[in-house]
């Protein structure tokens, strides 16, 4: 039946279960975001070419799904992300508002996975921007939220690793951009072998990199980073890190935080911190984000800002692996309960459907689903019970 | 600044306080269609067209929004509705549940919309999709949970207009098609002079027609409605239309029914039922539905069906024009709170932002709709009084 009917690739159905499990997580981290003072906004579903890309980072063009929008015929694509859309609001609609700007946002991309089957993915995404607060003041506050955010999906076992784009930027300083761009890669793979001959080979302060692929873990790697680069560009970024480690740390993220001085994902999106967010299960961050204060400047207003996205879908994954169930079975099938009975169970916040016998009921349960099938009488006797 | 960064023709952004009512609202109906037992199901936001549009109704081609996706090389849509993609999720991959399958969705369908500028839009729908239970049962199902919904969600004065396109296909059946086509056009601007020119041309039971383009309102006019096309392919119909109008009263829906024996919408698409909400406000149906028999054996497994859909923000807009508030300005803006406060104030349930001093918390509140600005003492007070 399904090859009768394909999906395009890369996309797919989402029945009951996950359907749930994806609403429960998005709605009990977007509402710790809207506790912490985050204004919901919602920006279009596709834009144009040139606007969005405008603000995009690390995203290669091939991976964005572009179409021609019939009434203007121009390039539209599906958005690959949402934070240049909100970067855009903030310039355009709401730069008359006090600062800082706490914006929330809960939506699905579409993008080429990275690291995985080239596939476009629709990929559901919530996640914040705080514009306007420049340094480790707003840094902090993301890093707080995220820990609160993810806590708040019931998510325990989880290590939110910073970084600092500075850091590597600084020391591959006046280095071609070619070499420069092989030392990251290399950088990103930990391969200290080829590190250290492409180092050589660009001379000056760059032999500093090769140590880095090292010094993560606690704060005594961030330590000797600051000792490393010590004199060099790098020496201010790595000392900016090391203090947003410790605020961090007096901030009560201690249990959860980890750091890493040579981190380079997203190394030419980001101004200044980076931060990734790992637990067991997907193989791949379950979000991060991090500062790009040269952002809202390409849409017209300079502000510092900084961002945090989650994958729902992979933050569900993680859940899954930490051994919680997300959804439970919910509600009761009622054997014979007439129209009137049905409308005081939900009045009551009971969720509720009618079977005409048992083994009906019974079926229905298990396909949908449903936590118990019991008799109207008891049914009507749950209603008094859960009376205010 | 806006001119410098457009949109395409018809997408547009949703600010803070929008969003925020259009959340609402969606989680009003979503939860009032989850206690009447409707699970939620998530179809990807684009598929490919050869299947969208097999399922599609009254849409012309030109009213959905086309591109090449660039994996498959073949022709895709923004979904222009989600019955369809329900409908192949249904026969592809939940035929062996226990029916009746109830399901729900949210999400947004880009489409021209009917009747204003003829612009694509991003319109955002939540509905439910009822398969397996026949006739009057089903439909009836469908008027309570609407009915139900809409109360949930605030909306105190609305009408449910329902209709059956049995009657009018029954008097057209054997009717040259060009001319039915404009009779039916006719029929739905109600133009009785024009309606007793084509049907004289098309002679028969077409006659009956023109008296049924003023047979709308209440109970006597189905009655009347009966007994003009007793002995007619429409009598049945008619008849059904009647004892379903009777039986929704019975269900305590009298208040908010009316009926239309001539009502043509959708006219093509539904087989039996018809039904279109309306409110003061929004210059159109702020939702509707109803039966068509025959969608799921286009996806291969044969099925009656009916269904609801609901178009958030013409639901919004009647809610405002009946005076409601849909969300109230929302958290504190604490004047000198300290991270521990503010973390005690969220753990509590309580929205809140710090400020350094209170003009800016003053300016705070105002730019982002905060109920109140409190100095640190009164908020831990606060925290106090909320505790359980």
């Amino acid at each position: 039946m399904e090859l009768e009917h394909p999906l395009p690739p890369g996309m797919r159905d989402l029945l009951p279960e996950e359907a749930a499990s994806r609403r429960a997580i998005a709605r009990a981290v977007m509402t710790s975001f809207e506790l912490h003072g985050y204004r919901v906004v919602m920006p279009p579903a596709f834009e144009f070419a040139d606007v969005i890309e405008r603000g995009l980072g690390t995203l290669a063009a091939a991976d964005v799904l572009r179409f021609i929008e019939p009434e203007s015929g121009e390039v539209a694509v599906l958005r690959p992300d949402m934070t240049p859309q909100i970067a855009r609001i903030v310039a355009t609609r709401l730069a008359d508002h006090a600062p800082p700007f706490r914006l929330a946002y809960e939506g699905t991309v579409v993008r080429r996975r990275m690291g995985r089957a080239k596939k476009h993915r629709q990929i559901p995404q919530v996640g914040v921007e705080l514009c306007g607060l420049p340094g480790a003041e707003g840094d902090l506050e993301l890093l707080a939220l995220a820990a609160d955010a993810l806590e708040a999906a019931g998510l325990v076992a989880f290590t939110i690793d910073i970084a600092d784009a500075g850091i590597v930027r600084g020391l591959l300083e006046g280095t071609d951009a070619a070499l420069a761009e092989e030392i990251t890669l290399a950088l990103g793979r930990k391969d200290e072998a080829v590190l250290a001959e492409l180092a050589s080979k660009a001379g000056g302060d760059v032999a500093r990199v090769v140590p880095l692929a090292r010094l993560h873990g606690g704060r005594e790697a961030l330590v000797e980073a600051t000792k490393l680069v010590a004199g060099t560009r790098a020496e201010e970024p790595a000392k900016r890190l090391l203090a947003l480690f410790d605020a961090a740390r007096a901030r009560g993220l201690s249990r959860v935080l980890s750091a890493d001085a040579g981190e380079v994902r997203g190394f030419a999106y980001y101004t200044g911190t980076i931060f990734s967010i790992y637990a067991g299960g997907p193989g791949e961050a379950i979000g991060g984000g991090g500062r790009y204060d040269d952002l809202l400047s390409r849409f017209g207003l300079p502000m510092p800002a900084v961002g945090l996205g989650l994958d729902i879908d992979a933050l569900a994954w993680a859940l899954r692996a930490s051994g919680r169930k997300i959804v439970d079975d919910r509600g009761l099938v009622v054997v014979g309960g007439d129209a009137e009975l049905m409308k005081r169970l939900r009045a009551a916040g009971i969720c509720a459907v009618a079977a005409a016998d048992r083994a009906a009921a019974e079926a229905y349960a298990r396909s949908w689903g449903f936590a118990e099938v019991v008799e109207a009488a008891e049914a009507a006797a749950r209603v008094v019970r859960n009376a205010p």
